[in-house]
């Protein structure tokens, strides 16, 4: 490859293979351009620095999340089953990542961890998305009306055990789907229009 | 101290300052049995075992936390605000130890990592408490009726980031009551009679 041609993106990628190669504590980011065939002069005009190529991975990882969210969000139909397609897409996806390669989903905890305000604003991307649904269900009705953005922040924080990484060990668990549903039917209940 | 006198309450104490001192893996039961001015075989007349011992260290801090619960499940009175008043006992509980000795808390939390018997009777102990509550709300005619241990389980699994202590770390943020408050409203509205 040419230093010429190599764009971002090819770039991640490359991080990507090799942070799931070396694990996070050892990649660097003369590893990365080696994996590339260019000299890390190439990397660092892309990436100022080794956190700043971290943090490029780290938001591609999330930004792969958000696309089936997105659709969810998207589809037309009552708020109620648009929200909990949302919630259940959330949840398919982070116990996908977590129970079928434990040890990049490993890596990437290590790396959500480094940035903080990549974590922040993704978050407030999804509690925006629940906005989103749950201003519809008010606005056709289906909804009680409530402050929409704290509604969406609790149904954010209610569903926690069903989205946080943390709990990815109970995610293979019997009993989980069960848990989930129960908790939906709760908030299901309380957006309810009486 | 002599031996003959050596109660189990008497080890756990001794045991619990000499944790506190000299943290969860340096605590030996020689160390404790030091503290009491005993010999080591006193304290394993008691407890068989160094597990054993810290066992009952955890189970007596767990059962602390819950008298003030038991008297909130206890309070006569309508059983919207004995939910609310036991969700935010174990919320203000949990917050208070985590935030006024991190020390001691973050000692427990390996204790608790090791017994997973003791943790897990634990968790079932505060469910079964919900569902008195809930069970006594639906006779009222107060709560909608339920699967009363269904509903139980997705009330503690919906507020869990107001008591698991991983999420400690948020305890002492601002916004922290007001999400408390949100996720209350909604489980709330979502168990109310329609």
């Amino acid at each position: 490859m040419t230093d010429g041609t190599l764009t971002a993106e090819q770039i991640i990628t490359a991080a990507q293979d090799v942070l799931r190669r070396y694990g996070p504590a050892k990649t660097t980011v003369v590893d990365v351009a080696r994996a590339l065939g260019v000299s890390h002069g190439s990397v660092y005009r892309h990436f100022p620095s080794k956190a700043a190529l971290r943090e490029a991975v780290t938001q591609r990882w999330l930004d792969e999340s958000h696309a089936p969210l997105m659709a969810a969000v998207r589809t037309p139909g009552p708020a109620g089953a648009r929200l909990h397609n949302w919630l259940a897409v959330l949840f398919a996806a982070k116990r996908k990542k977590a129970l079928d390669d434990p040890e990049l989903f490993a890596t990437y905890m290590v790396l959500v961890a480094e940035s903080s305000e990549v974590i922040e604003r993704h978050l407030a991307d999804l509690v925006g998305q629940l906005e989103r649904i749950i201003g519809d269900g008010v606005a056709r009705g289906e909804f009680t009306p409530v402050d929409v953005r704290a509604t969406a922040r609790a149904v954010f924080d209610s569903t926690v055990r069903f989205h946080d990484p943390v709990f990815a060990p109970d995610w293979g668990k019997p009993g989980i789907e069960r848990a989930f549903d129960a908790v939906w039917d709760l908030i299901h209940a309380g957006l309810a229009k009486r």
